[in-house]
């Protein structure tokens, strides 16, 4: 982990998830933080996780970090600012334009706030999921307005690394269009596509593979959590949708125009080819770029003690296993178990395990 | 694995991924296998891998498998019947209704043919890639016509018996309308969103996450393969397009209407309420029902021998682990380990764990 950035103390008002992988990130870095909410157990529960000190500071801070629900950000800038707590102030919300124009109708002092939406999260909420790592290696977008201060970009920007993340700084309506692009539209089109197996037949949604379950992994999502994000980023969604939209109808067009099996159907393939391109341009896993491991497959017998075997074996051979998956096959006693590992050791890995009377395949 | 399910003799025509599998799966379970290809070193290679004979079989065999691209299905059909080489008859394509259509106008013996698809697949191609248990524990189409006889069906089934797969009986127009929707219409909309990032700022594509990146896997497919098959069902999938095109218009007429951040988006919210209904009903792994595992997330050191040790600790309580993901924290020396397991016994795992000394968490 990076060092502090020179970051002395903060103060994060809101102790969920997000609120308090900031205060635990921070405080891991000997920063001198503060952690409140306004249900004072979870501060607490924070601070017994190692957030810091579950009350507001007794001097100014350098940062004041708002992890509060969208529509409390304002008037708890407001009150923060009212009491000078800080010297710069930002916030964490998924959704910029509508709280910079709140803000400035509210008169916050917009010269000592930055908008922020750090990019990551994960799927339990409350402060005993936080994770001080949250944020390592991804981007932390910060949203300035003309009247900011470069003093408050820069503080905000301590924060960023402190966290372990990367600074991204593009105007609020920037972030809007871009989350709208890779995050907002794409939810709801996966929720869509999952919608139209309500009333399909059971027989139909049972040939469902690993395909459909990608593509529709995100319709799970919570609609209450979605309905915020897009009432305020309405108009940037939309337009994604339009255009999405429309090249739809272009598609359904030929495919009813189809001359039969060896129609070229150019405009359905031109725009499936902009998708590989539009698929190789997004970033690997904790936006680093994507990671090669190499993969073996080992057949496992699938009673209790096989993974113990499995792992012994290939500790045994010294070599680290990067990560794992099961593959089930149901109602055979066997499964097939994949374990990634270094490309530079995978041979070695076979030549072991093989060595010990495992079926490695492929 | 199973038996042969009274299946004596096969030939496969087509020694690529999926045939290449058939004829290793059968050869597996002491079937006569035949197996050939246009390219003669294709099914030598299938055959060296264990896939049975690369040549002609001397006498009729109980089935013959057409696992040749769809153009070339209902000539080879011809061909077969012509030299009376099997009982029955069945294919591998991935849409089935033309192939009914231009098999009847071409006077294929339709009362020993019955269409076929099983639903596995994966990322690479060729002989080289099969894998007798490609199709354990998938559903297998079967599309039998008015005119095939029960006979033929009978046997078609022993193919998929002897493979592991289940199968499932339907018309042809039930399954490539099943298939448009829980297949075709979902890679389409794949794609299309995947397109919309090709213009798309370098800034905006770098905020895309782990949701993003499972809409648009599938996007990196072949668009010379899907052209074939959205040719072949180019009806079905555009009444699914049309479908969605139906609710993203209700989506994005609501957006544009937006009272603001406490607009209760109320269509849009229906909808994607539906959508965790749809997400909920898709088959787990495998086609199996999803099963709900408790998970039990475990700190890790990471070097090797940890995951030994942690396997051998579950193994010692008689706990089997179903299943196993590892999230690693760059820059780290520990990770986290999520162990699935029946609910059940989750408890007695996180006290037995607890017990030999491991943080788990949650």
């Amino acid at each position: 982990m990076t060092d502090a950035h020179g970051l002395r103390s903060a103060l994060i008002v809101g102790a969920g998830l997000m609120g308090a992988s900031v205060a635990l990130a921070l405080r891991s870095r000997g920063v001198d933080t503060y952690i409140t909410d306004r249900d004072p157990a979870a501060a607490r529960l924070a601070a017994d996780l190692g957030a810091g000190t579950d009350a507001p500071p007794a001097h100014p801070v350098d940062v004041a970090v708002i992890a509060v629900p969208p529509s409390g950000i304002v008037p708890v800038l407001l009150d923060l600012q009212g009491k000078r707590i800080a010297a710069a102030y930002t916030d964490l919300a998924s959704t910029k334009s509508h709280i910079q124009v709140a803000a400035t109708a509210a008169g916050v002092d917009l010269g000592a706030y930055v908008g922020g939406h750090p990019m990551a999260g994960r799927e339990r909420s409350g402060p005993g999921a936080a994770r001080a790592d949250l944020f390592q290696g991804r981007p932390w977008v910060l949203t300035p307005s003309a009247a900011t201060l470069a003093a408050t970009v820069a503080a905000a920007e301590t924060v960023v690394g402190a966290c372990g993340a990367t600074p991204v700084v593009m105007t609020a309506a920037e972030h809007d269009r871009a989350v709208a692009l890779v995050s907002h539209a794409p939810q709801v089109v996966a929720s869509l596509v999952a919608a139209r197996l309500v009333d399909a037949p059971a027989g139909a949604v049972a040939l469902a593979g690993q395909g459909m379950r990608d593509v529709t992994r995100i319709a799970a999502s919570d609609p209450g959590l979605w309905r915020e994000i897009l009432a305020t980023n309405a108009t940037a969604v939309a337009d994604v949708i339009d255009a999405l939209r429309e090249d739809l109808v272009r598609v359904a067009a030929e495919l009813r125009a189809t001359a039969g099996p060896t129609d070229p159907l150019s405009a359905t393939v031109g725009l499936m080819s902009a998708g590989n391109a539009g698929e190789a341009r997004l970033p690997g896993k904790h936006g680093a770029p994507h990671t090669d491991y190499a993969v073996v497959p080992v057949i496992l017998p699938d009673h209790p003690g096989q993974l113990a075997r499995l792992f012994t074996d290939a500790g045994v051979a010294g070599i680290n296993i990067e990560d794992v998956r099961i593959e089930h096959s149901p109602g055979q006693p066997v499964g097939l178990v994949e374990l990634a590992v270094a490309p530079a050791v995978a041979d070695r890995l076979i030549e072991a395990l093989r060595a010990r009377g495992w079926s490695v395949t492929g």
